[in-house]
Parts: C-alpha cells; structure tokens; sequence
C-alpha cells in the first residue's frame, strides 16, 4: 500500500463543482458504461466531508465518493469510485479507500461497506486485495456470492464488507 | 394542515425492507415515469431515521425518503416523496414533509431543500403551498426558475428551499 501520492498529485474534500468534472468522466473511465445516474448533484452537496478528489494541476485523476451511515452509527459506505485509466495499478484506488477508513474511524465506524456490479471483476478483485469480505447473497455467479435485483429488477451487485 | 392522519393510517420509519415495495409502486404512483434509478437501497439502508412509511394495514399509502446533510450541518434534503394516488388531496404528503421538519429542527437544521423536474407541475404546486422557495436557475420554463443539466446533460430541475 503506498503511504504518499505519486508526485504531482493532491488530494482535497470534493466540493459541489466537481460533480460535473466527474460525470463527464465516467463513461471513459468505465470503459463505456454510462452509470451517471448513479451520481446526482446531491453525493457532492451533501457528503464533501467524506469523499475526495485527486488531481494533477487541473486534471481530474481520481475521486471517492463515501458517507458516514446516518442510521447505522457504526458503519461507513463507499458509494462510487474513480481512478483515471492512465493511472492505474499505481495504488491510487487503495490510497483512497485508506483516506476514507481514516475518516471513518475519526468518526468511530468500524465497519465499511460497499458494492459493485458482477461484471466489475476489477472491482470484485480490487477489494478482496484490500481485505474486504464478500457478504452471502441469493446466487453465485462465476464462483461469487451475488444479490440479484438489488437495486431493481434485473440488477445484481456483489456487496462487500470490511471490519477497520 | 392536517395534524394527525386519517383514520386507518399509520406513520413509522423506514426500514431496509420497504424499498422492494417503494420500487414496485413507483411506476404507478408517477403516472408511467420509471424514476425507480433514482432510489437504489441504499437509501433505505442508510437514512432510516430521517425517512417515513405510511401504510394502511399491510398495504403502502405514501413516503418519504429524505437525510440530514452530512457536509452542510444547517440542512435536510428530501429525496424522494411519494402518496398513493387513491390518498392524494388528503394532506398526506404534507403531514410527511411537517414530520420531516420536526425531526430537523430536533437535529438543529433550520433550512430544508428538495427539488423536482420542471413537467412536475404538481410537486412544484405542492411545495409552493407548504412554503418552499424556488432558487433561482439558469433558465425560466413555463415561468418557472429551472436549473438546467442540474444531475446530468438534459438534466432539469426545480430547486426549492424553506427556512423552518
């Protein structure tokens, strides 16, 4: 795990205007799937305090997008992550991640959840190599544990979990 | 105002297990619009405590989905509200705004946003009535301040906030 940024870059607080930097973004960086439903203006409004951008000058190269559970006082969720394609494999992902379990035990969670698709095996991969469990679902799919129709009819997430 | 609901119907907060029966109401309740994107379960999961159910026995009358600002500690946002087509005109959604309200300011926060989209002309009426601002946008449609591209291209919202 890198403990510092590569040179050049910086990490800060997201604020409202970086929402339209990322949505136009994330259909490159997703390798042509367009999830910018998944990010409306309100993530950058209201959870700045626990999400995070890294940039190269005025370039975006990554972000994290994460809050504190309201109702589950123990738990933090990582919503959406990025990280530029050209800077990848430089541990700039997991850099983020740590920011936010940093952030989530100053607030005394201990637990850390997030999810992604079945078809993202660079994500399912990229948390079992930062130790996050697989939570049991309804199915198993390519040998992973998947809750079908999660979030509506038709959509699978793998769901993961991590005691910080 | 109404100041208790009518007879038969009860008031609760959310819980993970009602956003299976939200999505599956919502196509209905907006007369065809599938909005069901705009709710994944984590909404559900995550702001229970901020968020209503209001059934008549087993069967869902209206809610309401809304969290207290984790970055902007003076607000609450609502997200999504919704009241049974057959209820509608009984004062229903607005006994859940007025209840969203109180657990605000029991949280210290004295200003509550929502917004809508412009061809929802009785969500803008409804917000109106109780007492909600419109902020101003980029563009006026059909006399109405909108925010154009607000979530996404192609993206208008109205943008409504009440000081309480």
């Amino acid at each position: 795990m890198i403990t510092k940024l590569p040179k050049g870059l910086t990490i800060r607080n997201s604020k409202p205007s970086d929402h339209q930097r990322i949505i136009s973004v994330m259909k490159d960086w997703w390798g042509g799937r367009d999830l910018v439903w998944m990010l409306p203006k309100l993530y950058l409004v209201h959870f700045c305090n626990t999400s995070f951008i890294i940039e190269k000058g005025d370039n975006l190269t990554a972000f994290l997008i994460g809050f504190l559970s309201q109702s589950k006082k123990n738990e933090g969720y990582i919503h959406l992550v990025g990280v530029h394609p050209n800077y990848r494999g430089l541990g700039i992902g997991e850099f983020l991640y740590h920011r936010f379990f940093q952030i989530c035990k100053e607030n005394n969670r201990d637990t850390i959840r997030s999810c992604t698709s079945p078809v993202n095996k660079r994500s399912i991969a990229f948390h079992g190599k930062i130790g996050f469990n697989i939570l049991k679902g309804n199915a198993v799919v390519d040998d992973v544990q998947v809750s079908l129709d999660y979030n509506y009819p038709g959509d699978s997430k793998v769901l993961f979990e991590i005691k910080i």
